[in-house]
């Protein structure tokens, strides 16, 4: 099944949602306007219809393999991978110091999410390799810097994040390798990695490991763990490779989905040590790794849109395809294609709005990224920062769990049709599954959108997002129409139950944290239902305006009827979550652990 | 990982909520008090834990294959249908008359739902049979049941239902396989039928294929389908296998999931004409298929519970074992088993609310099925006749939809660890999807609710059952536990939530349809929540007294919160259900068809 990019919908959020002339309007972005956009999306999703598109279906019919500490990726990958550094795609938006085209996330987010489309396991290469940008921008040595960074982002070399150890997923405090340091300044790393993408493959030169480790005497827990660069192959003082690394690749692991991504265990120093390079200070490591893991939880988020979008293209070609049953309101006499019977529309819409919804979330936060970034104006920056900070967990957690009722309803869609592999829209709904795990499962999303965002600030970022949806029912309201007073009446109703859970999770954050915490999934479900319900308002506020302009009738009709959909079927569900938070904390807790 | 069957929770709900003493008391089911129920679940359970649980993960890693018009199953597979029929398994429920040992279907169901925790791709077979022995003893003549039931019964044969050809899935008007009469009564029978489960396997020495095909000369759609039954091999006068007939596999499906069990192409008459043999009279056939039917989609229903169930003992077996991060309320200094964390006590929570909700209701309809076919006053009779087919769609609908939920936590308790094949939790979430798909898909399920089951009557069904639910109410706010008032308190809310519904199903079923079908699987959903927690209300009355007398202290506890977590947490739903139901009718077909 072939994919078409969305490039309206991506332009109308980059535009009139995210606010492309503004952010032209920072230092740095003076190029970035919307031509600029509107260029780099076109060339974008023509890059992903051809390219990476069609070899979606073959990783998962022909997965990346693993022999003799090789690995061996989907024929077509390395070929595709090739083009896309040769088009400057890794470098989109990084530093044109060293070769990127620095151009905002509000455009490259955009871009992102058409890559994941395209192909959500291809997609991880580029999204580790962003991570190990960030990271080596953020806190590398001049030297890390002038060594690593313009391969990266020329895509001749690759990164990686190798955090996971077998007894450390989630809980870093209980990383074990470790790296001694060498009289030279270099260390010697020891360890295994688990869970590592795109450890080990044959697209790229050389692969650049950033790798948690604890140096011989630092503090238990978080506060005694390191951040080391160790490349694949070390790197000459000329910049040509140099020796094998001693950090080899042991097996790659059989997955439910995204099968063409290997998921590599990494052996570190079993013959003699693996050369590292300590990335910033010592013991600091956890702090240069949440620059990665944020990029990437935000990068992954935009995957649980991709992957959705997918789903819901094939979907919608099926159901104007196949043939069945008589439309129960007798507009077709016979057997009509099913996209004609409500339940199957109620799906699509479903999908649809779900989709624009969590887009429309992401873009919003790409545009106070790039504030947070650029703005002159310190209080700006620092607004926009708190902004941003909140949606992360947001366009992370809810977009991707939002995913898996999505590529549900795509394989729903196609009955029977749906359960047979060759369909494809089965494994949609298998990729989708590890997105609400990798880079942070939806809980520890949750237990950061209740702690640091939320309980820190005693509710104050929390309550400016709720003034903000206030003054947007405003609006509606004051245009007046039946599909505006729809959204206000339910936006009103879904961020009063924001309110309520914002004020009981800082009154109960601390002092019964098993009742607050036992309410924290369900918080960010219902933040992130709240702000993509919210987004698809300000939505239809565009949308009629450009209506009355005449402008693409169809176009701005649909985001209308798409925003009622949302706000009448699923802005609903936060009360149902309100509910669960503010009357469910103890019942959570109160089986005894034994009687499960 | 092994399964332990829930005797004691499946003998709770036969004793306590299906009142299997009641049961006992109806002609023919004299013997079947709760001690036959207690001897045949303790045997039952210990047949599914040794013999069949343990092939569930080889026949995900080795399905059933195809060669030359042959059918392989599973290793293993073969020789644990031997012992299932000759453990009389297959002939539980059936006629006594034929062998079998005529248990009412309160015992009956609680087995089947063992069986398919236990593999619910070795499960499919039985319950394919037992919609063959249904419809032959309804409608089959003395020579049919005479040539067939017996060796059905015994598990020497094995049935199927075919029903869909390529253009004929849920729209069996479009059926085109047809059926030649011939002059010794027989006919010959022509067509492609797909999808067709254990259509092909070498698990018994014949297959019994009751078919909907079309006499020449009859009228088109619906009315002109009759059923035919199509063995393997033709059966000799004395009972012995005669030639090989007419009907052939010619291939099996690459599906997601339950790969074991063999889903076939059928080609009916490619050499001449497949032999068949009418079942009752001609252009009734999808009646009869009904029949069938209404079994399979209580069957599937119990399926759904099955494999939810399977998915919580894997993921609190997890649980207890992965240690990772303290817990928020520092109960444990340092790292704890994640059981101690409120999120994966939120989830597991919510597994078990949903499982043991859905068990309920599937008991306590199953006991209304044994008064409706056995009771002895014919209003009585009809009435539970009525209760239980307004509980088919939900058995059906909401079991399975909440298998998808269920299984989807099972894969996030495991982390990381759930998206590897190897963990196992992925196999249920693979194989549950095609639960909300066959036998009727979940939308099939809600159009007989809102038609058949709520608009034909004029929601008369419908408001008893509300009645019936007010009724505990009043008795769970007359004893008056913190408990007992918040269940008491969620029902009222989610009651009259149902109500309101009704009512608008019924004003606009017929004069606004697109509205009502709008909803349909909404509604489903709010009924089968409802219901689950009415009868976990019931259960929550009978756990408090239990207690009061000294009973199992810790099994009635759990019972107790289980009850209120599922009040809390899971019934608020449907106010977000009612919400869309009555509010966004309009806004699900509005988007032309074009604009998708």
């Amino acid at each position: 099944m072939s994919y078409q990019a969305p490039v309206k919908d991506l332009l109308f959020n980059i535009e009139h949602l995210a606010n492309i002339e503004a952010v032209a309007q920072l230092p740095g972005f003076e190029d970035a306007g919307l031509e600029t956009a509107q260029a780099v999306l076109q060339e974008c999703a023509k890059f992903n219809q051809d390219v990476v598109a069609p070899l979606n279906v073959a990783g998962d019919t022909h997965p990346s393999s693993f022999k003799d500490g090789q690995v061996t990726t989907t024929p077509g990958f390395k070929d595709a991978f090739k083009q896309y550094a040769a088009g400057g795609w890794q470098g989109l938006q990084h530093d044109a110091d060293y070769g990127g085209q620095g151009l905002p996330k509000t455009i490259g987010a955009a871009c992102q999410e058409m890559l994941n489309s395209a192909n959500l396991s291809f997609a991880l290469c580029p999204l580790l390799t962003d991570g190990a940008i960030e990271a080596l921008v953020t806190a590398g040595s001049d030297t890390l810097k002038a060594t690593y960074l313009e391969k990266l982002i020329s895509g001749e070399w690759t990164g990686t994040m190798n955090l996971t150890e077998p007894q450390a997923g989630s809980d870093l405090a209980l990383v074990r390798s470790r790296a001694e340091p060498q009289p030279d300044g270099s260390y010697k790393v020891f360890g295994t990695k688990i869970f590592i993408t795109y450890g080990e493959h044959d697209m790229a030169e050389n692969i650049i490991h950033l790798v948690l480790a604890r140096v011989q005497g630092a503090p238990e827990g978080v506060k005694g763990i390191s951040l080391f660069v160790v490349p694949k192959f070390l790197v000459n003082a000329d910049g040509s490779l140099g020796e094998r690394n001693d950090a080899h690749c042991v097996s790659i692991e059989h997955k439910l989905g995204i099968k063409a991504s290997p998921t590599a265990v990494l052996q570190f120093g079993d013959n003699g040590g693996a050369v590292g390079y300590l990335v910033g200070e010592e013991n600091r490591g956890l702090e240069y790794m949440f620059i990665m893991m944020n990029a990437a939880r935000y990068a992954v988020g935009l995957q649980g849109i991709a992957v959705s979008e997918r789903s819901y293209q094939q979907a919608v070609a099926y159901a104007r395809e196949r043939v069945q049953s008589r439309p129960v309101d007798g507009s077709v006499k016979g057997s009509a294609t099913i996209i004609h019977h409500p339940d199957v529309r109620r799906m699509l819409m479903t999908m649809r709005a779900l989709i624009e919804g969590t887009r429309a979330t992401a873009m919003t936060a790409a545009a106070a990224y790039d504030a947070a970034h650029k703005h002159p104006d310190a209080q700006v920056r620092q607004d926009n920062q708190a902004f941003y900070e909140f949606m992360v967990p947001l366009v992370k957690g809810y977009s991707t769990e939002i995913s898996q009722e999505v590529t549900a309803l795509g394989v729903q869609v196609h009955g029977g049709m749906g359960f047979i592999e060759e369909t494809g829209s089965a494994q949609h709904y298998r990729d989708c599954k590890i997105l609400t795990i990798y880079e942070g499962t939806t809980a520890i999303q949750a237990n950061d959108l209740v702690g640091r965002k939320t309980g820190r600030d005693g509710g104050v970022a929390a309550k400016s997002i709720a003034a903000q949806i206030e003054k947007t029912e405003g609006e509606l309201q004051a245009l007046g129409t039946a599909a505006a007073q729809a959204v206000a009446r339910e936006l009103a109703a879904a961020r009063q139950a924001f309110v309520d859970v914002v004020e009981f999770m800082v009154a109960n954050g601390r002092e019964s944290p098993n009742a607050a915490f036992a309410g924290s999934v369900p918080y960010l479900m219902l933040a992130g239902n709240l702000v993509a319900g919210w987004n698809l308002g300000r939505a239809l506020l565009v949308a009629d305006k450009q209506l009355a302009n005449g402008q693409d009738k169809a176009f701005y009709q649909a985001k209308i009827i798409t925003a009622q959909f949302y706000a009448e079927h699923i802005l609903p569900r936060t009360a149902a979550l309100r509910s669960a938070i503010l009357n469910g904390g103890e019942s959570v807790m109160a089986l005894d652990m034994d009687d499960f």
